[in-house]
Formats: structure tokens, C-alpha cells, sequence
């Protein structure tokens, strides 16, 4: 039997690049084409590679991620419509499996987060992001099955490491310290699941190589405070840290993930 | 101060062709491409669209509409993606009103319609129709207010007349019965709001050049069984009509709209 055949949307990505070694060990042969090479926001494009490479699989993993932009950008609407694309020209193309990357803010978090969201939660996004997300979601989660292609929607949720933006929480305590220099925390009163993206990239592997189908959770099931991830980043230099508990109008404060259905595949 | 300009898509379709008349009235000049004039479905084509006519205001009735096909279609998807792209560029070319065409597929129909529709009432499409016209629904309500144009959703009841495909209801009656033939009415039970369609096109257009926001259901607000709706367009020969109350399986009994929102235009 031929080798499986993903095509990976975004691989070169803050999450995408972590998934290409755990397909490769799970047997798959991988098609990642650059923006240069493909860009998913010309239909013209998106259609050409379809017909030429005809994966088996699909794992969906690009949208537009600017830092501090993309809650509210317009740009969401276009991957809308980029991802709807996709899959129609895959199920088209005869792929028989779709997964594709969602996010915690399609869960509704008006009650400050108090119980860790289940996929079967409400959802009830507060940015034109997660509304775009969750949008997509549904749309794929009628047309794939009908198209009789299985369909996973993975919700990631914190994740942290190689390749985050500068200006995110890691990064902005791990470069003022390697520095010497002190690490201010506004918020460490927040309650986060943090998962290493490298983790996730694993996850998004496994679930796309199983036959699982619908939401799936994508994150640690751990509860963390922002004050004790710093501590741990800052190892010996805590006293490096500004940890404050400043109000976070609009953050929930816990956000937590339910992740039974992850741990089904792990 | 020179006159309000408004695209229209769909200008040629079952509800457009009714909006024409009713806004020339209002003081509209009007853009009304055909699709060999202008295909939505061509990103290219609806930028340089946009780009040449600069409207002051959109209403958008174009949709794929192929009866018996377009409650499951994959095109839903390509027409949600072409009217994100329309939006975007619309409110990109200076647009300030925009209005669009969505459903009564939108609504949460399972408790069997035992209430009249508000636009406040839970949605829960069946279809990926509905689902299509409710994603874009919402998506367009969290991108135009935050690019400062005025945006309204109507969501069409039941409508029938002129230009109507012959396989649906009222066609289905009026052929046979001029023909002097029996008219069958297999679901002569169910409750409808009938609206000839050329008043929703008067409504369009009477909503068009309001500064009513949000979803605005576009009905008649009055309850018709399915047998007395034949009765009436039989006329004299009702002895023609063969009327049944066959079960209809995933039809609510009843689908009502309350129309408080639309009276406050009319």
C-alpha cells in the first residue's frame, strides 16, 4: 500500500513546523509548500495544487497570524473563504481525511472560565477571529461528511515555544532575563493551560493519522498561573521577575481545557 | 448632493429583479450586473467590480438558488467565501450601507415553529444552507459595524410568485389548474408565511434605505395552512384541488415570522 500523502498548510509556521517530523515517524509523505510556492489566498492557486499533488490527507494549519492584529484584522474573512476553498477542492481531489486548526476562543468564557471547556461546551466567540474560526468549523463540519471525508477540528489552546512572536508571554520573560535585565508580569493572577508547541505539533499528528472526528482539545489539561510560568522560565532568576496582578479587562481569567478526547489518541 | 448608488447582485434573480422598481422609486441610481457581466465567484472580477463603481450602498441577493440542490450544495460554501469577499471590498471602496439577503433556514425550527420568529430567537440551521447563510450572517456583523458601515440581514421568509421555478408550490398549483387538470397538495397541513415577492422586493429596498441594523425577518406575519394557500390561488375551480395531509418528515408544522422589526419601515 502506498504511503499516505498530507499536505501541510502554514508548515513553516509557529505551529505547522512541528508537525512535519512527528508525520514523517508516523509513516506519512509530506507536501509543505511555502506561500511563495502556494498562496492559499489565490483560488486559481489553491486549486492548481490540489489537482497536481492529490494528497490523502490534509493537515490545514495556515490563517493570517499577525501579533496583536489578527483578533480583529479583516484578513480573518479572507482565510474564511481560503479554508472553505480548500476543502472543497480537496474533497474534489479525493482526500479522504481533513484536519484543520481552531482555537480556544471558539468556546464561550462569559463565566470567567470556571470549569475546563469540553468540545461539546457553548461556544460563543468575542473576536472576529474565533468567530471565523468557529465559523469555518461548522461549515466543514456539515460539507466534509457529507463529502464522505472524515473531519477533525483541532482547538488549540496556550502554547508556547520555538518560534513564538517577541512580544508573547515567553519570550518576554526569557529575553530580558538571559539579559540580565528584569521581566514584568502584568497579569500573573491569569490561569492558563501552556502547552510547548512542539507538544502540539505531536498532538496535530496523532490526531490527524487516527480517526477521530469533530472538536478536539489540543493543549496540556495543566493549570498554570502567568506568576508560576514565570518562575519556571526565569529558573535561578526569579528575583529578575516583576510579577504584578493587574486587573485584565476582557481576559477570562482561567482558561482550561477538558482533553479526555485528546488523551483517546496520545 | 449627488444621488445614493447601489449594487445590486442577483439583480436578475427570484427576489433582485422585485428590488429593482421599488428603489428607482427611493432615488436609487442603480448597478445591476449580469453574472456575464460581472462573476462574484471570480475574486478578481468582484475587486475590479468595486473598484469601478464605487456604490454607496451593496444589497446582496445573488446566491446559489438551483431548486432541489441548494439545501445541500458544496456551492453554499463558494458563495459564503464570494460574499466575504464582497463585503471586504465594498467596505474597502468606501461603501456605507450594506444589506444582505439570509433565511428563515437560520432559525432553531425543532419545537416544530410553535412561536413566531423574532430575530432575537435561537438559530440552529438544519442545512448547510442555512448554516452558510448564518456564518456569513455573523461574520458580516462583526466586520462591517467595525469598519463603520451600517449593516442589515434580511432574512426572507417564504415567498412566492412571478419568476418563481415551476417545481414549487404556487406554480405547481396555477399550471395544472389552468390546464384544467388536478392540482396535488400533498401537505395541505403545514403553516407558512406566504409573501407574493414582489412585496419582499419593496421591503429590500424600503430596508436598504433605512439605518435599521442587524437581522430583520421579511414576511408578512400571517399564518397560512398550505390547503387554504391553495384554495386561494385555485379561485372557482378548487374542485380541482387534491389535498392531502401527508406526514412531511423534517418540516416543522408551522414556520412564522413576527415582523415588529419590519413594520417599523413599512
Amino acid at each position: 500500500m502506498a504511503a499516505p500523502r498530507v499536505l501541510i498548510t502554514g508548515a513553516s509556521g509557529f505551529v505547522g513546523r512541528h508537525t512535519l517530523a512527528p508525520l514523517r515517524r508516523l509513516g506519512f509523505d509530506i507536501i509543505a509548500p511555502t506561500r511563495a510556492e502556494c498562496d492559499l489566498l489565490d483560488p486559481g492557486a489553491t486549486h492548481r495544487l490540489l489537482a497536481e499533488t492529490r494528497p490523502s490527507h490534509v493537515l490545514h494549519c495556515a490563517w493570517y497570524v499577525t501579533h496583536g492584529k489578527f483578533w480583529t484584522a479583516p484578513e480573518n474573512l479572507d482565510w474564511v473563504a481560503a479554508t472553505l476553498l480548500l476543502a472543497r477542492e480537496a474533497a474534489w481531489r479525493g482526500t479522504t481525511r481533513f484536519v484543520a486548526v481552531g482555537t480556544s476562543a471558539e468556546y464561550d468564557w462569559s463565566d470567567d472560565g470556571r470549569t475546563p471547556r469540553r468540545e461539546t461546551d457553548p461556544t460563543h466567540p468575542a473576536t472576529l477571529y474565533g468567530r471565523a474560526k468557529l465559523a469555518t468549523f461548522e461549515l466543514l463540519a456539515d460539507f466534509l461528511p457529507a463529502e464522505h471525508v472524515s473531519f477533525a477540528w483541532a482547538r488549540l489552546f496556550h502554547l508556547w515555544g520555538e518560534g513564538e512572536h517577541p512580544a508573547r508571554l515567553a519570550p518576554s520573560i526569557l529575553t530580558p532575563i538571559a539579559a540580565g535585565q528584569h521581566a514584568l508580569v502584568r497579569h500573573g493572577q491569569l490561569i492558563r493551560d501552556l502547552m510547548p508547541v512542539a507538544r502540539a505539533g505531536v498532538a496535530l499528528a496523532r490526531l490527524l493519522a487516527s480517526d477521530l472526528t469533530g472538536p478536539v482539545n489540543i493543549a496540556s489539561g495543566r493549570a498554570t498561573s502567568l506568576a508560576d510560568f514565570a518562575r519556571v522560565l526565569a529558573g535561578d532568576r526569579t528575583d529578575l521577575l516583576d510579577l504584578r496582578e493587574e486587573p485584565a479587562p476582557g481576559q477570562p481569567l482561567r482558561m482550561m481545557a477538558n482533553i479526555s478526547r485528546l488523551r483517546t489518541i496520545q
